[in-house]
């Protein structure tokens, strides 16, 4: 068991004057000390154009004496100035102590907490001055939908070679093997539309389609063009349809990108492979004497695309601008590979190219699966799907008893059972090695189409809403795949492109509906969620319970797996989502059980 | 208290069949783990073009039968396959465990040690393809000179009007104030001649000196000239018969180079300064409006060199090339700093033009102060001074207790005091974040000609020879400052700056004397010291002990501040270095002390 109280900062706007500062400009850092800690001096240090720069704060004595949020009231606050020298400057406090620690020297606080002996600058707090991601990102709520799976139009439309037709409400997914990628349900762009008040009464204002273009697959990541809608979904029209229904709404829409390969019937694909003289030839890897191509993974239908090609560089980002106006901003397929092979590695540099194609206003998120720290904090990517950071944690803190999986997400052996600190250090350690601005705009997701679906890993509706309640109230962008607000379940991607049961009542677990409404309410509702900092204040096994706060609200979160010893309430608190009951003095302690709280200023 | 018996793997050919591989080969890793651990499945997780791939380990029964190292022979050893597939290919292991830690899931082995939680891709092990450092480099040990304070030929010559003679053994350094920079007592090139028995019987065999240019000051960081050795420490002449006796010896030499600034009086800056349309212009960042220029520190007379010029990228690698022959490698001053400023960041570039001008036989050594990790492990750089990962942890754990110092090596507030947990886990994590090539090959180093001597962190000659062990027996190159190895003292570094004491025996502590011969000739006698990998097997306050170990030896460490409970040794073992008295089975309980042990076979 661990309780937290110790000095704090991070990159929200409670600590951080200009959390999106111009390169070059002053920026006043805080931060907080309990006064237990003994601490009677701190200083800064900020590494300016490869060299550490120290200046010495100063107590804050408006803050200190202000009681700036409910707990900690007692904190002292330090103020200091720093310059946002570089385009990322990093930062870390060095806290001097009076108290018990004193005789071991001064303590380092960078974001991944209090050490009493010299770190790496790895986990340094960051000042980033590249231009910030769109301002609606950090407040959005993400709603994924495989098209093939979400809903249909009824439109009847002649049907490609490839595909195995399946009925919607009767046809079980097949998870592997032979027609995988082939079974067809049809779902189109016109059934979106049908169901966006689901959508927006759940409670997500941004809708992300894993990709429209034509292909020869069900999941359509084979793209056989990028310059138009895939027939199958409605075409062009249905995507303008759709776009104007989403932003009628006041709401955003997203698309998907292959931007490390394309399908091998892409014209630019079968040019270069018809003709060791085409223009395209050096978009890909053809090796020149055998003829033969790099591809994903090794699969031959997707051949890997090469970021040294200046036609790629031509060709790819005006894919990207093509589609902006009906689309808000795309999820980056396989990001983290892209521009990668061997000797080459153009990432950061077709992120770059990307992100200045896009302009200011659109979103760009890059899929990674296990750790996008390097590919963050740079001129390109916003942020990252948070597998690594926010999904493997969560599930190995509420992963059922009974699961039975042969992976975990790519890892050989099965979902690990955690217990409530070793997750804490998972989500701790990761988050500590981007920036805050990288942490609050990447995607925090339980799930996806590449994934078991939640309900499969927790087993259970109560642990299934524990996760809901962690993707609601953590700093990052939620995401939603579509289907795990009624329950649904899958053992793996494949598996988990369910058709949506909206005929079937049946599947349609309603309390777990409502409880996501409820917690995307909250969210939407308390700008703390959004916007606030975040002090980790409790772990043990079972329990874990942080705070997030601005400068004018204080919220506390209780997430328990299991039953177990009610811990006192820190400070008075009134319940705001889940704590039943008039005002008590502890937090709950049954479980699996979510609770958020109020805490008095 | 920490007894460390985990799974272990690191860098070294013990665990690598092939340390330096060319692009995509085929390498062996091994894995050792301890019965006790439990481990019933081994991984091998490589990142592959951005992507992770894990190929199962098998028991290699040879290694597990023939007890390959003297501690530990009832581990078993396990076996994988990776390919070296990028320039820097990150891995790590993933245990399975019967053992108590079963219930928890699996554990990480990364360079930073076992973990049972998930961890960022920031403390894998690396396998580097860029072309390996010079083979001597690892053999080496370094001998720091500063030439105006080691020793005279005695030749007569005209002094400059900036220099304020002094005389040699009776006036002493000033360590700040006016004057300091300009205080002269006259070393020269032909007078570290007369001393290379010295260094030769101390057990150097690399003599590294501090800028030997033509300069303003007695530090000659402020360069006039790069095309010619100052006259006043014997001209281009002296340099040739100083490299020739070096060389006649089997030794080597190397140089001192401002990459990232000139002196003011540089023609390269003079013509830039007085000629706006002067080619030389670009090579310095003037303001276009008021003419003033960026320089080190603010310090005016060392304008800070543009890395973004075509022409610093073309004059300032033709300088290290010209005195390739003479020298055999180069110590980069404040590399840290060099093409960095505001948005430039050239850093990387510079490494890897200058390690391609120079070649694959010389050395590249960058200073760094605080943390070199993200500037190593590319195409540049060959190590590191390691200020950050050796000097401040080994100081911390040994000052003494009289110390009164008013920084840290630029961190304010004086040497800390940390026990040997804390030091072990500064010690780790530095070592973790960079390649074991990179650590291998970085100085180590207990003080230079930049910071207060070793004798005076420690306040007395045990602590301090405990510190000259660690120095000689952990990896990187070790880096002795002319003059330590006699106990001198100095509280900064322009106060270090000590002349040699030759004619002052008082001031020449015999003992210290002895012990860095001793330390120096069994790093040149053990292999293991040199090669072997590392595994810490104890810390607690006041005493570190750590296996050196290579297929044919395994050497066991033991180095205390402090007098304590003898520890058992853990294995038979006879004593090799200060372990005095007949076999016996336990390590010493006496301290300050350091001992090493050879384990039985």
């Amino acid at each position: 068991m661990r309780h937290i109280d110790e000095p704090h900062h991070d990159g929200s706007a409670l600590y951080v004057s200009e959390p999106a500062p111009s390169p070059g400009a002053p920026v006043t850092v805080w931060v907080r000390t309990p006064r237990a800690a003994g601490v009677t001096g701190v200083h800064v240090r900020a590494v300016c154009d490869g060299e550490p720069r120290y200046s010495e704060a100063a107590v804050d004595a408006e803050r200190t004496s202000s009681a700036i949020t409910g707990y900690g009231a007692d904190d002292v606050w330090w103020r200091a100035e720093i310059s946002a020298v570089n385009p990322v400057t990093r930062y870390r406090f060095l806290l001097r102590t009076g108290g018990p620690r004193a005789g071991t020297g001064p303590l380092w606080l960078t974001a991944a907490g209090v050490v009493a002996h010299d770190v790496t600058d790895a986990t340094d707090f960051r000042l980033v001055t590249h231009e910030p991601p769109p301002g609606w990102l950090a407040d959005a709520v993400v709603y994924q939908i495989f098209p093939d799976r979400f809903g249909r139009s009824g439109q009847d439309r002649p049907l490609p070679g490839w595909a195995l037709p399946r009925d919607w409400d009767r046809d079980p997914v097949i998870p592997s093997g032979p027609g995988t990628s082939q079974q067809f349900y049809g779902g189109d762009l016109d059934g979106v539309v049908r169901h966006l008040d689901h959508i927006e009464a759940l409670g997500a204002d941004t809708v992300y389609l894993t990709p429209i273009f034509p292909a020869r697959s069900n999941h359509r990541y084979d793209a056989a063009a990028f310059d138009r809608i895939d027939p199958l979904l409605g075409g062009d029209e249905a995507l303008h349809r759709l776009s104007d229904a989403v932003h009628a709404r006041g709401m955003r829409l997203l698309g998907d990108i292959t931007t490390n390969h394309c399908g091998d019937a892409h014209p630019w694909f079968t040019a270069a492979v018809s003709d060791v003289h085409a223009p395209e030839r050096e978009m890909f890897y053809f090796d020149p004497v055998t003829g033969d191509y790099a591809s994903w993974w090794g699969v031959k239908s997707l051949p890997k695309l090469n970021w040294g090609s200046d036609l790629v560089r031509e060709r790819v980002p005006a894919v990207l601008t093509r589609w902006l106006g009906p689309l808000d901003g795309w999820r980056v397929d396989v990001a983290n590979m892209t521009g990668r092979l061997g000797a080459d590695d153009h990432t950061h540099e077709v992120a770059a190219l990307l992100r200045r194609a896009l302009g200011p206003g659109a979103a760009l998120i890059a899929e990674h699966n296990h750790d996008a720290s390097a590919d963050l904090d740079r001129d390109g990517w916003h942020g990252t799907m948070n597998y690594g950071g926010f999904t493997r944690p969560v599930w190995s803190w509420l992963r059922g008893p009974d699961l039975d999986l042969d992976h975990f997400l790519g890892v050989p052996g099965g979902v690990p059972s955690r217990d409530g600190l070793q997750t804490l250090a998972t989500l701790r350690t990761f988050a500590a090695h981007m920036s805050w601005r990288s942490l609050t705009h990447s995607w925090q997701l339980l799930d996806s189409h590449d994934s078991p679906r939640i309900r499969t890993v927790t087993g259970s509706r109560a642990r299934h809403l524990v996760a809901a309640g962690l993707q609601a109230t953590l700093p990052g962008t939620p995401m939603v795949f579509a289907g795990s607000e009624f329950g649904l379940t899958g053992v793996n991607g494949e598996h988990s492109r369910t058709p949506m049961p909206w005929n079937r009542p049946a599947d349609q677990d309603l309390a777990t509906l409502a409880g996501y409404r409820d917690l995307l309410r909250l969210r939407r509702d308390e700008p703390a969620l959004r916007h606030g900092g975040l002090r980790w204040l409790h772990a043990d096994r079972d329990c874990l319970v942080f705070a997030r706060e601005t400068a004018r609200e204080s919220l506390l979160v209780c997430a328990r797996r299991a039953p177990g010893r009610p811990l006192p309430l820190p400070a008075p608190a009134t319940p705001v989502h889940n704590a039943t009951g008039p005002a008590t003095d502890t937090l709950p302690g049954d479980g699996p059980s979510f609770s958020v709280w109020r805490l008095a200023r």
